[in-house]
């Protein structure tokens, strides 16, 4: 599948430090910036911004916040081939600490929002659009949304000037007929605008949806080396380049990163497919609950937290 | 997705066994058939049907052979409510080995082939099915058939008296693209019998492909717990369950049997997403040379597996 409008966004140290604080050395994020950019990858997420105010540097790492400073660090004397991008969360970030793009290294910035925060989501998209950055809004968690609740918010999202709409699987819980139902109510309802997609991993799913995606005209997608990420992880980076044949990408690169720095991080940290995960997928839930199993010497009592989810389920 | 017709096959003493030389012992395989059982599944592959004379029970277990004494040994004083399968292999058994099927609690054979030695399959199933047996044939790596090819094997399987015939993704190498042409292709070919659909998860692609098989109008669906299987494994049967909505369907007691029998053995077998898998799968290629990668101690020097693998094929 080669389509020239087709742009791939690896997100391995935005979404995999969701698992580790973002505690990753400078040796780590140099190398996959260097892979990705081998690999002809067209943007690399390097983390969040955030304002200093909103997380201590005692408990997070450098990539909670993308500070110029962090970044032109990276980048060294090389010559920046690939695109950063950076994700915002609503109310961790100050409009004011948004330097003019002029004055930073980054070139998208990346708005999550659920859907009750829509209209904060735009103001921040538009503030950024007029400091100079592209600009995305990931609307998350749609699985949990009702339609009419979901055709006002794409509405309003109609009518900004954020140029970029994300389709989010923030649960794993879509099957590839819920993309395609999705993503041709998405193409419908914002009329010139573009469509990304950020899949989990629950359900061993985020590659074929992906896929899916792509053959319903889907453009922007999202992905992480070695499917890194919060959870069941990702679409792994690795697999799309092979399934997408574009000339410009070279799977090679991140076959060397994944040996050198991904495979170490697998010995210390649960990304990929675990029952909990797998569970929260199926039931549409939010990963904290089968997280917080993982993260507990409870980690392999599968049949307790799959009671606990379906009796809660009941009990609603 | 629910659809009377559609049948689910577990297959994980089978599949699993090609890891481990089928040294199961009978807890492991009776907590599977009781789990399986519970669950609803339609069918358990146990095994393999091989002549004694075939292969040494000094190196592969039981389910090797599935002799009477073995199956009966599993059921103990319960009530059999789920069918059994086995899988047969060309050459290895012998046709006067195979019992009668009132002689037996087996309830139906899959002869495995591949497209040269369709007509030794169609023989043998012939065979089984004279013998009282329910048969299908399972076509393996068909993604390395040229179409003039396939197309004869098909017509040829057509005219059997053999009811199933499977599409199978030996080597993990298929998009749901592929899917969707070789499903048309063998409803169209092979008219009035079900097909059956066997996919490998080199590129996590096992459930989503049988989830675009079911769509297809595929009814015999192969799966195993966890995944368990060759290499990268297989479409996971909680997942299928999960999906399938059909109410005769339980997942609690799968989950139960992976966290008391299955959880243990993937700490001494590396089946699942690794690289050396998933560059086999992309580059559709036999699984021989990335377990033997994964079985040395260089299992994490993916590039080396890379470029050996990228070197050969440009070298043909």
């Amino acid at each position: 599948m080669f389509r020239p409008e087709i742009k791939v966004i690896d997100c391995t140290v935005r979404d995999g430090g969701l698992m580790n604080k973002w505690q990753f050395d400078d040796k780590f994020v140099r190398a996959v910036y260097q892979g990705l950019t081998a690999a002809g990858v067209d943007y690399m997420e390097i983390g969040y911004l955030s304002s200093e105010s909103a997380f201590s540097r005692d408990e997070v790492g450098p990539w909670k916040f993308c500070a110029e400073d962090d970044l032109l660090r990276i980048i060294g004397d090389s010559e920046k081939k690939i695109k950063f991008s950076v994700m915002a969360d609503i109310g961790r970030i100050d409009h004011h600490d948004i330097l003019p793009k002029k004055e930073s290294v980054l070139d998208m910035v990346r708005v999550a929002c659920y859907v009750h925060q829509i209209d904060k989501a735009i103001a921040l998209a538009h503030h950024c659009e007029d400091k100079g950055y592209e600009t995305t809004i990931n609307l998350m968690a749609v699985s949990t949304v009702g339609p009419r609740e979901l055709e006002e918010g794409l509405d309003d999202l109609a009518k900004s000037r954020v140029p970029i709409i994300y389709l989010v699987d923030s649960f794993g819980a879509f099957y590839q007929e819920d993309i395609e139902l999705l993503a041709k109510k998405y193409l419908e309802r914002l009329p010139g605008k573009t469509i990304g997609i950020h899949a989990h991993n629950n359900q061993q799913l985020a590659f074929a949806n992906t896929i899916s995606s792509v053959i319903c005209g889907i453009n922007y997608l999202d992905a992480t080396l070695y499917g890194m990420g919060r959870g069941a992880g990702n679409c792994p980076t690795e697999l799309l380049l092979s399934f997408l044949k574009n000339p410009k990408f070279d799977v090679r690169p991140l076959i060397k990163v994944i040996e050198e720095e991904i495979l170490p991080w697998r010995e210390k940290i649960d990304w990929g497919y675990f029952i909990p995960y797998m569970v929260g997928g199926v039931m549409n839930q939010h990963p904290r609950a089968a997280m917080a199993c993982m993260e507990s010497d409870k980690k392999n009592q599968i049949t307790e937290f799959y009671d606990q989810m379906t009796s809660a389920a009941s009990g609603i």
